[in-house]
């Protein structure tokens, strides 16, 4: 059975997503029906950088086989590429905007392709809703096992928008590591990744050491921490209370201690 | 299989949408279950015009066969009608109070249905949550391939619960739109739709013309236009921004130009 | 087919449901996969009570052999026990940290079981996301139909931590009601349950006595009434409007009439 997950800035107020997975339902005659997942649809809308990380932090926990239909489309209508994107585990849908640039980045791509929209759309269609009317159609041929080049030209790889990812500041005692993400909780997720810590380190917030843990429980209740997150990346939060609400945007640097 | 879709004003914080669809295939015994859809839960509470428009906006996108369960009730309890509507197509469940004028107003309805509490309700039952109580235990029926007479009486179809829809009004030069909803994205969508629109004419939101074009993408961030939106109704929008935050509700008028 | 009812404080705005569905599935090799039915992710952070009573009001009306996997988990990566808990109908599965208070109060707990961490997760994992590298494996194993003897510890029930569950106050006319929940629609939910009714009552909120009606809609709109919710606990409500909003958290008492 198929797996298809979604990721969208869509929101949950509005019928949109329903609409779309309606749509893909529609789409498969007689074939069995995918699972269908919810990633997220709160990605703050045309927050494009922000769907690619999100992406990133999710894709692989799917089984093998999951359709990611992504969207976060400003350009909908527009002649941005609708794409597919095919790794050795997994197939990517949505637009070509960036919103695929950790995945380009952290897995081998086997095969790129652009959705010819004449092939896919069934008129009358909308210039404003290619989630529904392009890429859910595209989504119900991939689950029937349609392979994409009967509606999609193959293009290389080296021709998919890539954004440029934050990078980190080297300094002379350490690094300047810029903000990934907030989640729910006010955790602020950093781009330190636990595989560049190679050498002991102290953590410091607006130029304030904090204490580095190995969880949330281990801290007080109300004390400023820093730990790798579920995605190895360093964090800072508060045990039971909210980083970002009492620090906003900080800066963050480690310092090496040797 | 069977596809159920949900609209309600339940909002997501509650268990009241998760205990819904637990009692739904609580009553299947050992009929396949159904795919669930999520049209949206956070209609605004009570408000039955909106539920009315969404639903109007949704349904058609669905497989032939789709169930709508769709809860908006403030009036639970009472002794509105608990409704089946049945079209070609498709099969409604819900509140007899406008819930389904649009549905009404653009299908055509080959059956009403009111559903005899007591031959679905099983005691003890709320008088505050039909759609646990009421509602789930006749879809369960419906799914199990009941037909609804046996549970429900007919009634003619001019006696369902119509609400009076918002009127464009016409003026010298043109029309005065009214709105019709606001979207996540701040996207002001009128009542103005395509196939009405059949002389050239140009848009103006609190007596300023904006420009009408065919998708976001095709603006300048920060721009306000007019486009037809994903169901062919004319909205009001700002590129990557909120026609709402910054508008909230404007005089619309169509214009005619020749 | 089985059911997965899900409950946690995670909200809806990052990845993490969305992932520890995800894992579920890659855990099921060949097994069907489960119906996902979300109960709500919007418990706030960190309040355990509330999952409780959620959790309470929920689970009696999903089908016999319903996993319920429940996060609300502050003290995550600590050495709170994980938990599965098996009940004549269903299986519980969540850290052992009160969640589980009012399931062991209202129901008759066949047996319970600590996870062995060394058996179900696999490294490299994190400590900060144990729904996904600890409790979700679980759960694929036991949709599996392993026997968690297999990779959980027998323990007597009488370990399960308890939550103090809020009381009701006998005083010389009646009786002094906790708030136990207020729910979307602004509805003041109180512990006082239908049960507990043998005598005739009035009811008062801040030294006003209101009237009891059985439904919403036998209200005027604005009024302010108590009536059975629909689990039958007394709540205090206005039609159409949210009496949490007009009163906050009031006094509320239930005084005897003879």
């Amino acid at each position: 059975m198929k797996v298809v997950a979604l990721l969208t800035d869509f929101g949950t107020k509005d019928h949109y997503v329903g609409v779309v997975k309606g749509r893909i339902l529609s789409g498969l005659a007689s074939t069995q029906p995918p699972i269908f997942v919810d990633i997220t649809h709160e990605i703050p809308p045309h927050d494009v950088r922000k769907g690619a990380i999100v992406l990133l932090f999710s894709f692989k926990y799917f089984p093998k086989g999951t359709i990611f239909l992504c969207v976060v489309d400003p350009g909908v209508g527009t002649n941005r590429k609708a794409i597919i994107l095919q790794t050795e585990d997994y197939t990517f849908v949505g637009p070509d905007n960036g919103l695929f640039s950790y995945i380009a980045k952290n897995e081998r791509i086997k095969a790129c392709f652009e959705i010819d929209r004449e092939k896919v759309m069934e008129p009358p269609f909308s210039s404003t809703f290619h989630a529904r009317d392009l890429f859910a159609p595209a989504v119900a041929r991939l689950i029937k096992g349609e392979d994409p080049k009967i509606f999609a030209k193959e293009f290389p790889s080296k021709d998919l928008t890539i954004l440029p990812l934050p990078t980190i500041k080297e300094t002379e005692k350490g690094l300047i590591v810029p903000i990934l993400d907030v989640d729910r909780f006010g955790n602020i997720i950093t781009s330190f990744h636990r595989s560049a810590c190679k050498r002991k380190f102290k953590v410091s917030v607006n130029d304030n050491e904090i204490p580095v843990v190995q969880t949330y429980g281990f801290a007080k209740k109300g004390e400023l921490i820093a730990l790798f997150g579920s995605e190895d990346f360093l964090e800072i939060a508060i045990r039971e209370g909210s980083a970002y609400e009492k620090l906003g945007s900080p800066e963050i640097k480690i310092i090496w201690e040797d």
